[in-house]
């Protein structure tokens, strides 16, 4: 079976797109993360919050088998929001090796909702935190904040 | 050395990000395409020429090892964009297989200027795409339409 990408690759990768998402938490000002939005759509916390709620459960279900956790994480300051994505970067790096290889591949049904193969199940977790956090860099636009640069990781 | 994604998989997955991407094109009034932004940013016309500048000209790198082609793409209409979009669709769909899987793992550096391994200069472009179609996102609900919803690829 040909290899795009190992575990360990994706893992740093994800890692690194956390570390970005880290900055652009910590770019808003304290009074904007949690109220600040264009368009109507949810606040960079909000989004914050669900990027912590989907991450560890479902990496802990990967490697458990057991899908629990899964629900809005309900932090509502910049220091709860950054202290626990720091708690979250040392459990994600703890739990990936003990993902049995095989997971990837194989189809399961996430949080009893979500269907797919691990791999698909895990990209859309970073997907969606890439996407939002697209919205966040417009947000920052928007209060006049100049965002992190996207390539630096 | 263990799998995370296949090749395969990996196409499959950025052709659904790619549909998605037209649907966000497509929801965009013409006129506003290349027009309207938020906090003095790119409009999304323009951020889908960066799209095509970056797709087709990646992956007929790694099949030739010849970087050409990463220009900006000067389109400046909604049909002539969603056109080479369903021309890349099918230059993709044509082009992947040929890329030698070791290429994935291999250190490179495209077009002379980016440096990384295949597999994290695909990333880099899907993620991209990912990012900036977020940022369309909000551009959308500004104008108060209703984005394609991000789950449907």
């Amino acid at each position: 079976m040909s290899v795009f990408m190992t575990p360990e690759a994706l893992l740093t990768h994800w890692q690194g797109h956390r570390r970005l998402t880290r900055r652009v938490i910590e770019a808003f000002p304290a009074d904007q993360l949690f109220t600040f939005s264009v368009g109507g759509m949810r606040p960079f916390g909000v989004l914050a919050c669900e990027f912590i709620s989907m991450t560890t459960p479902m990496v802990n279900g990967l490697v458990t088998g057991e899908w629990k956790g899964f629900e809005m994480a309900g932090f509502n300051s910049k220091a709860t929001v950054l202290a626990k994505w720091d708690e979250d970067t040392a459990t994600l790096d703890a739990a990936w090796p003990k993902i049995p290889p095989a997971k990837f591949a194989e189809h399961m049904v996430a949080f009893g909702e979500y269907p797919g193969s691990g791999w698909s199940l895990l990209m859309y977790v970073i997907d969606n935190e890439i996407h939002h956090r697209g919205q966040g860099y417009v947000y920052l636009r928007a209060l006049g904040i100049e965002p992190p640069p996207f390539y630096e990781r």
